[in-house]
C-alpha cells in the first residue's frame, strides 16, 4: 500500500544573523502536485476523468480530494462516495503518492459542466510542477552564471523597509502582495501589487518587456512565501537572485538550484536565510 | 477607450479594538477576473485565443498580460507583439476592462502545446470570479441563518494564538498556510496545514466529510489573506463564520454578503475587522 509523502524536506542554509553568515540544517514544507482522479461507474462501464491537479504539501491528501469534491459541488455528500486510494498503477516512483483515485457509487450523477469548469481550478501552478520544470528545461532557457550580479548583505537586509514604503494599495488596504526590482545598490527599480502572487510578478517582468535584457542585472523581491512558480518565472526573465520575506517552498529551492539561482527567504529584522548560490551576496 | 478599473474599493466596517466597537470607513484590495486572449494572425485568418483567466487587482493589466507570456514562454519579446488593448467588444458593463487582447504579429509561431497547457494556468479560483458565484448560486446553496452561530469578541481574539500553537508544519518550517475550525467557545476542532491556502481549507472541509451537518455549529480560522475562492468553500460547506489574520479582498467580502456570513479580517494583537453581518459576534 502507497503511504503519504512527508510534509517537510531537510535541508542546509546558510544563515546571516547579527553581520555573520553560518551553515545551518533547515526544514522546508513540501511542495508537490496532488491528481485527483474521479472514477465513474455507469453501466459496467468505468470512465476516469482527472478533475484537479493542485500543488500541495503532502499529508491528508484523501481528505483534500473529497474536500475538494464537496466544495466544488462535484459530490454532495461521503453517501457517493465508494473507495479512495492512492493510484496503484503509477510507473515513477517519485510520482507515487501524488495521485488520488475517487470511485463514485455506480449511477452518481456528476455534472460534467462543472468537472470542465474544475479542471480549470487548479492551484496557481500550471499543471504540474514536474511538468512545468521539464517545460523549462525542454524551452532551452539558459542556466544562470554565478557571475551575474553580486549584493552585499547590509543592502538584502535594507530592502523590505524600501519594498513596504512603495506598496500603495497596501497602505490603503493592507492586504496584497507586491513584487520589486532592486539594483545591486538597493535602489527600488519597479514594484507592482496584486492579491495573487504570479501576478504581481507578472506584472513586474511585464514592465521591463520593452527591455527585459535590464533584469540580467537586477533582483527580485517578493513579499509573501516562495512557491516553486514565482521562482520559474525569475528564471524565465533571467533575474539571478529572488528573495523573499516569507519561507520558500522545497520545489522553489530545488528549481533555483537547478538554474544556479540565489534564493533567500525570511527577509526581515536584519536577518536572512540563504538556500541556493550564497556566492552572490558578499 | 476602455480605462483600468479601480484598484481599491470602499467598504464600511465594524472595527473592534480595545474592547469596543465602532463602524468605520475603509478599503478593499479589488479582486476581478483577468481574461488574457491572443490574436493570431496566420495566412489572412485571424484566431483567437483565451490562453488564461486569473483573479487579479486591476492596474497594470498590459504588463500582467505581457509578463505572463514572457513568463509562460509563449512570447518572447515585444517585437511579436503588434497591439495590446482591452477588448471593447463586450456586452455587460461590469467586464468592461477585465478582458485584455494581445494581437501577435503575423506568422509569429506559438506553441499551441504550451497554451493548452497554460489554459489551465489560471489562478486558483475557477474561471472566474463571476462565474463561479453564478455556480454557487445556480447551485441552490442556501444562504446562512444569522441566528445560527454567535461567538463572544474576546473568544474570537484568542484564536490566532491557538491556530499558530496548533500548526505542526509551521513550527518546523516557518513557512505554510493554515485553516482550522472552533466552536462557539473557542475550542480547536481540526486544524490543516499546506502551502496552499485552498488546499488547507478543503482538506479542512474533506476531514468532516462523514458529518458535514457539524459545520454549521462551527467557525473556521485561516493565516493568512482571504480570497473570494476561501468564502466559496466555506459556504458550500454551510460554515457561518470566516476569519482571517490577513485582510479580506472585494469579491470575498461581496460572496460573503451575499451568503449572509460574518467575515472578520485582521484578526490579531487583541483586535479585528468585520466586513459582514456582525451580529454573530456579541
Amino acid at each position: 500500500m502507497i503511504q503519504p509523502k512527508p510534509p517537510v524536506f531537510p535541508s542546509n542554509i546558510t544563515k546571516y544573523k547579527a553581520g555573520a553568515f553560518s551553515s545551518n540544517p533547515d526544514l522546508l514544507a513540501v511542495e508537490e502536485p496532488l491528481e485527483i482522479q474521479l472514477n465513474l461507474i455507469d453501466d459496467e462501464e468505468i470512465v476516469q476523468k482527472t478533475v484537479a491537479i493542485t500543488m500541495r504539501t503532502p499529508g491528508n491528501d484523501f481528505e483534500l480530494a473529497l474536500g475538494f469534491l464537496f466544495g466544488e459541488g462535484i459530490i454532495t455528500s461521503m453517501q457517493e462516495v465508494i473507495r479512495i486510494r492512492y493510484c496503484e498503477s503509477i510507473k515513477k516512483p517519485e510520482e507515487k503518492g501524488n495521485v488520488v483515485k475517487v470511485t463514485l457509487r455506480p449511477h452518481v450523477k456528476v455534472n460534467l459542466q462543472l468537472l470542465e469548469r474544475h479542471f480549470y481550478t487548479n492551484s496557481s501552478c500550471g499543471v504540474c510542477g514536474k511538468t512545468s520544470i521539464e517545460a523549462l528545461e525542454l524551452s532551452g532557457c539558459p542556466i544562470l552564471s554565478t557571475d551575474q550580479f553580486k549584493i552585499a548583505s547590509q543592502v538584502l537586509t535594507a530592502l523590505p523597509d524600501k519594498l513596504r514604503e512603495a506598496q500603495s494599495i497596501f497602505q490603503h488596504t493592507g492586504g496584497i502582495h507586491a513584487a520589486a526590482l532592486f539594483d545591486a545598490e538597493g535602489k527600488l527599480v519597479t514594484v507592482r501589487e496584486d492579491v495573487g502572487r504570479h501576478n504581481a510578478m507578472d506584472k513586474l517582468i511585464g514592465s521591463h518587456m520593452q527591455a527585459p535584457e535590464v533584469m540580467k542585472q537586477l533582483m527580485v523581491l517578493v513579499s509573501g512565501r516562495l512557491s516553486f512558480e514565482l521562482v520559474q518565472k525569475a528564471i524565465t526573465a533571467q533575474i539571478p537572485l529572488i528573495a523573499a520575506v516569507g519561507a520558500p517552498s522545497s520545489l522553489a529551492v530545488q528549481l533555483a538550484s537547478n538554474y544556479q539561482m540565489t534564493l533567500a527567504g525570511f527577509l526581515r529584522n536584519g536577518q536572512f536565510n540563504v538556500y541556493t548560490v550564497p556566492e552572490r551576496i558578499v
